[in-house]
Order: C-alpha cells, then sequence, then structure tokens
C-alpha cells in the first residue's frame, strides 16, 4: 500500500457505567464515527468499559497501539467516579498532574460566574503528564490530548464541541465515500446479485440493511469505497441489476 | 462469594459496519443492556465490531471465556455480508450446519407467503453445529444459542422480540437496584458529598450525570446496589446531605 493510499484508524472507548445498566442511550459512539469518517479516519472498533481502572486501562493498552488514534468518552468531570485521567495515565506509565492553562481556564470560568475554583472543580485540570488541552466552550473543562489519545466529555453536546475544535488537525486518509441504493425488496431476493457485485469490485463493500415500513419491506444497499469510480460503478451495475428484474429502486435510499 | 451473591455477567459484540460508519446510530446496546439487568445479569463490557471474521471470532473468544453469557447482534440474514454464524463457528471451533428445525421455520414462513425457500433465504438456517434455536415471529429467521453465546438480530426490533422470548429463562443473580435523586447544582458543588456517601456505604455505587436544561445546571445522582437497605440508606443520607446545604433536589431524578 502506498502512502498516499493509507487507511487511518481510530479506536473508541466509552467509559460508562450509565450505559451499561442500560440507564442512558450512548450517542457518542454515533456522533464520533460520523465526525472520524469526514476526517478520513476509519472507525475501527468501539468498547464500552465500567468505571473501573483496571477496565479503562486494559481496554486503553489494548486500541491505542494498534489504531492511528484512539479517543475515549466519560469520566473526566469533577466527582469521584470521573477516573478517566487516572486511569489513562496508568495505562501510559505517567503521573497525573495540574495543568496549569487548564486551571487558568477553570479559574476563569469560574470567576465570570462567581464561584470559586474548589478542589472537586480543579480536578478537571488534572492531566496525564505530558498533555495538551482540547479547548471547551461550553463547561469550562477541557478536553484531553496525549499523543494518539484523545479524552473527550461523557456529555454529548460538550463532546461535539471539542470534536468541532479538532476538526481538520488529525491526519486522515482519503474519506471513505459511500453511495445508498433502496429498493423495496425482501434483502434474501437480492442476496446474489450483491455478493456478485461486490466480488466484481475491487475496494468496495455493500452493506444490506433490512427495514419494515409502511407496511412493507424493503433494504437499503450501502456501497462504500474510497474511489470514487469504483463506487460509482458498482452503484450503476446493481440499479441496472435490480431493474432488469423489475424491482423497485430508488437511488439515494428509501 | 456465596453462591447466593454470586454476580452474573454478561459482554455484547455489536457486529456493524454500519455502526462504525456512522450511518447507523446503534439501539441494541441500549435494549440489551435493560433487558440484562430486569434478569438479575450485569451487562460488563460491549464491543462493537466490523462485518470482518477476525474481528468478529477474535473479540467472541475473547469475551465468552470471562463471562457467563455473551450475546452478538447483526450479521445473522441471508446476504453476503451477514458473515455472524461462520466466524461464531470458528470460534467455537466448530463447523456450520443447517439446523433441520430452522429450515423448517423458514419453510413454513415463506411458503404462508407464497414465496420460494431459496438459496440466500436457506442461509438463515446455518448454525454452528450443535446449536440451539431462539424463535423469532416477526420475520421468521431464528435467533441462535451455542452453550452461553447467543446471536441475536440487527434490526432492534426482531432482537426485542428474540429477548422477549428468552426473559427469565436465564439464570440470573440478584438484580441491581437504582434510585435517582436530581439536584439543580453543579455536580461539582456536591463532589465531595458523593464520594463520601458512596465510600460509607459498601456495595453501593454512585453516579453523577450532569446535564443543562431549561437554561439551568443540575445533576441526576444515580445509587446502585443490589442490597435494598443499603440503597435505601444511601439515599436517605445524600438527601439529608443535600437539603442541609440548601439545594433543590428531586427525589426519583429530573
Amino acid at each position: 500500500m502506498t502512502a498516499q493510499g493509507k487507511i487511518w484508524t481510530a479506536a473508541l472507548v466509552v467509559i460508562g457505567d450509565e450505559i451499561l445498566s442500560g440507564r442512558t442511550q450512548d450517542a457518542n459512539i454515533h456522533q464520533i464515527a460520523r465526525w472520524l469518517q469526514v476526517q478520513g479516519i476509519r472507525l475501527v472498533e468501539v468498547r464500552v468499559v465500567a468505571d473501573d481502572m483496571g477496565a479503562i486501562a486494559d481496554a486503553v493498552n489494548a486500541l491505542r497501539a494498534s489504531h492511528d488514534y484512539l479517543f475515549t468518552t466519560g469520566g473526566i468531570g469533577p466527582t469521584h467516579d470521573d477516573i478517566t485521567v487516572d486511569a489513562v495515565a496508568q495505562a501510559l506509565g505517567v503521573a497525573v498532574t495540574i495543568h496549569p492553562e487548564a486551571r487558568e481556564m477553570l479559574a476563569a470560568y469560574y470567576e465570570a460566574r462567581g464561584l470559586e475554583l474548589t478542589e472537586a472543580r480543579l480536578r478537571m485540570a488534572r492531566v496525564p503528564e505530558g498533555a495538551s488541552l482540547i479547548p471547551n466552550r461550553i463547561s469550562g473543562a477541557p478536553g484531553i490530548r496525549h499523543g494518539n489519545v484523545f479524552l473527550m466529555a461523557g456529555v454529548p453536546h460538550i463532546t461535539a464541541q471539542m470534536l468541532d475544535g479538532l476538526t481538520g488537525q488529525l491526519e486522515g486518509g482519503a474519506p471513505l465515500l459511500t453511495e445508498t441504493v433502496g429498493c423495496w425488496v425482501n434483502e434474501s431476493e437480492v442476496a446474489e446479485i450483491l455478493r456478485a457485485i461486490e466480488a466484481a469490485h475491487e475496494d468496495c463493500q455493500i452493506g444490506s440493511y433490512p427495514f419494515f415500513r409502511e407496511g412493507r419491506v424493503g433494504a437499503n444497499f450501502v456501497i462504500r469505497s474510497t474511489n470514487a469510480e469504483v463506487l460509482q460503478s458498482a452503484v450503476d451495475t446493481l440499479c441496472e441489476a435490480l431493474g432488469e428484474e423489475g424491482h423497485d429502486f430508488t437511488p439515494g435510499g428509501i
């Protein structure tokens, strides 16, 4: 593979008892996946782990070496259950320190609101030694970057803001292009068509996602490739084959 | 730990390029987490992996030995990208066979709809050798159980139906009980209270989940324990402490 064709990959560790207990529906996997896609970085694996030092450190160490980027969400707030910084520092084999700039950001944020920078709030300035900050205009508490590891908030709209600040800053490859063709068909009827078209197009993947809607069965076929020509050829071939068999299909998806 | 006090654990492998690409927001983690909670089984880890034989098999093998139950979602349909059965069979070191009962279920389902049991549809009767079936009244295609491994659909309402069929059938422990106390407070102001109450109550965990709503900052404190008395004591102590400091709190959560 040439340097130009390098596929950049990322993994995500979601830290959260609240996700595992079913109390909260995670929204960070989805938003980080979409954001990475636009950066030309492929999300390859996600792990959701408990608020547990060992579980977090193990997941971080298992994934940071095998991917270009590792993101975490959750556990960087001011309370006793926010242990992500400690767990990541342990995984990286570095100490935890107060980041002077983070301390200033928090002090300014609370001063502007007539509040004190208490010991609990100062917890949010703790970083694994050697880290830099990812600004967060909403709550004052920054995200944290250490090498290829990015620590983001658990609250989705704060993470959205941190991602916004990182947009265009991470090196990525050619973004994965996708096209969707929707069809009012039971996917099992066209399984062979899909298989054959994928096999005939190198650097191309076809996913089939069935649905039940308006009392009818259908499926969206999502064709993915980093190569625009290959993608278009696969889409054209698929539409032609569906048309020949008399299926009711819609380029762009249903 | 006594047998009575055994904590039953589960892990979940979500198989889906569509989740990792950000195309689809996963809903199975949430519904399986909630369902397991009711069965007295604790979901301890989730991995989202690509539609890739090696990635699926590795995740299944990493998790099935260390947990009482392992669930997978996705990849059990009729198309070429449905490779979960093959990957799990590889992980278990068994062959893939057509399950005669699954074949009958599918034949009856399609016959009732005037449709043929094509080769693609018959793919949905393939199971790792030695498996039993989990009925699915919606689409005819069953879920699959092999030992402590449960293969569920990717489409959430089909998985919901399969979970329904499994309700009460898996051995579990005492369900984790939870109570929520909501408070219009910046969580950093009460961080020390939370830490102290958790420390004073064995077999009790307190999670703090901040939110921004109606232009105000608040947090829900979720107290979890398998012991009802410990739980109640922690809730009472927390409400008392919040009241003493003059905070505006609501038992049951905000």
